[in-house]
């Protein structure tokens, strides 16, 4: 929400704009915004707003270590599962958002030097402790959440991923499918692509602006995006989109789209035929 | 069987050739022929010689949506397993074949909207109806296999799917490693490659062309075809090979190619290797 | 070690040399060497030093078919899992070796054309007869070590792939975290890349000799091979490495990897991404 040049006070008003309208879930990273910067933002208006902590969900992610005023001395990126660094930082985490307890602890990307037994460890501890409730993962492969998943005591809750009609990777490498046989509902993040669905800037962009805009019409849509997030919904593992977005004109719509007349199954294999998915 | 233009007396005839020869089961789809057509025909040559339903076994398949009588107007073919749709195949299937029973239905495709619970319902319903005695797959990657049978309290007895030298990837993408895996037999079809290996008209195709006959001089086999047969035969799985032609030279010869000295493992080995399988 | 050109006497000074400094395993194969070759050599020294026999543990393995004595006119090179090749092979290498029993036997590739029940059959029959303790896998892919293991009563021991900075397929291809997942040690051969990376010939080779020297200086190492030991050590599924060298030197170096301080995350992990690993 940092981008988005919110002050507090704008800040608690735009999440009671969004708990009247039925979003209460509210993703956040250590990362975003640099070094718990987004989380500041919103622990700042829960401190001036206080009662809303109780109305919401709050999802928050580690494991990407990145230079910070921690470890400042960072040239490449890389991921971390130590017990130790978690610990740390959920901690900063809590302190930041201030409260006193994250819902939804999400392993931001699988670290390929983790120990899953600690990893359990750790989380049993954070949920004895009561500072996070559930957990997840995010980025993951099939096997490597399963390998995780195999080693902890918890039940993952969910899996955060990337999906929209420019990226289907997460179709074709089988971590939608595997949502599904697992019986976990996925947070799809980018669902619009960056905005680049809007404003194509290549062959491929441009046919897939077209394709979209004809079923927007079909369907007597107003905006693209509605086709998009009613593409996401229709899966059968029902995902939840991840809005990186202020502009409440477009999460009015994300809200309406998840009701109301769903696509056809045509639509939705034409969209994903045209997105490159080899059907035959 | 359309396409080959047999009277219902012929057909008749046919039936009761294969019957001889210990071919029993008849492969058939929705979409085979356009629009139940294949079945049709098929059902006549039942109607007329009804003592042959309890001598065989029939295979039939749905789930691929094409323009049809039902429904004219889909442009994108697409899948679906939707209950209301299964069940409406599988009746206008028994409809067409004029029987009172499928002995296997095999969900044709992988439907990325398919809800793993809603199809158990349905095969469980279409079981205790009496309408389909046995399940399986078409076309599905192991991790699809995996997700819809976790779900499906009946077990699914086949995996029909291509493989011929010319199409190795369900040895690549490890689907013939699952078959073996979940002791399961896999149909294969399109074992010829559709005539392409016989009249090659490209330099990989002249090459296998010329491996499989080096192969069938060594074993003393009549024809090409012999080889492919065997060489697909030998897999542990047990594949059992659906044929596309009412050639009888050549059922023949398929049915000879069961029995008989098998290629040797560098034989076997050598085609693998010719036809683009990376061993080391 | 045949490559190495010892003497009997030379080989059992080797071997002794070793175990003084805590390397007990040796791995063999029928084929190295050729047709058992290298195991004679090492029969030899355990004929000439009975001793040594109970200091040590032999690894072996068989399943890949070459021209040798017993099978003179193989063209192209093949796998064999049959349970009559395999109680011949491990036969003839304890002719070789010269000693009553192997400690590991592994299936040297996955043979396409395994029966597993067969398998299990043939490794039950070896450990009941005292001629192999325990059994394992060589350069299997995640669902071929699945399958095998699913239809064996005996527990794999372990899984040797190769690894190094020129060759990452294993982390790629999920077999790493397969290991995990699995609880298995892998053991990793070619760690070096059969000393490309000390000589490099490409822009890559250069580029990653850059790296690991980088890294070598900033962990005040003596020599590249040990950072290249490191980054393997690292993993958490607790790889040991398989020496192909009998260079005195570097196998000490092997060994004082193994200890001391870790290369950090952030070496470990800038490494992996110049080997190509794609992290985002």
């Amino acid at each position: 929400m940092n981008d988005w040049n919110l002050s507090v006070e704008q800040a608690v008003e735009f999440i009671e704009w969004c708990i009247e309208r039925g979003i209460t879930t509210f993703d956040h990273a250590d990362i975003y915004g640099g070094d718990h910067r987004n989380e500041a933002l919103f622990g700042e208006a829960l401190k001036l707003e206080p009662s809303l902590r109780e109305k919401i969900e709050i999802v928050t992610k580690c494991a990407i270590s990145v230079p910070n005023a921690r470890n400042p001395h960072i040239k490449t990126r890389f991921f971390n599962t130590d017990k130790e660094y978690i610990l740390t930082q959920v901690n900063d985490s809590l302190d930041k958002l201030q409260c006193g307890y994250i819902d939804i602890l999400l392993i931001h990307m699988f670290d390929l030097l983790i120990d899953p037994r600690e990893l359990n460890e750790t989380l049993l501890q954070l949920q004895s402790e009561g500072k996070v409730k559930y957990f997840g993962l995010s980025n993951h492969s099939p096997l490597e959440f399963d390998t995780l998943q195999k080693y902890s005591d918890i039940n993952f809750v969910t899996h955060q991923f990337m999906l929209n009609p420019l990226g289907i990777q997460n179709y074709q490498n089988g971590t939608m499918t595997h949502c599904l046989k697992e019986g976990i509902s996925p947070m799809i993040w980018s669902p619009l692509a960056g905005g680049r669905i809007f404003k194509p800037t290549s062959a491929v962009e441009e046919n897939m602006h077209n394709v979209l805009e004809a079923i927007r019409q079909e369907q007597g849509l107003e905006h693209l995006d509605e086709v998009i997030y009613k593409w996401i919904f229709k899966h059968s593992s029902n995902p939840v989109i991840v809005l990186g977005t202020g502009n409440k004109e477009r999460i009015e719509r994300a809200i309406k789209s998840a009701e109301g007349p769903e696509l056809t199954k045509e639509q939705w294999y034409k969209i994903l035929v045209e997105a490159g998915y080899t059907l035959w």
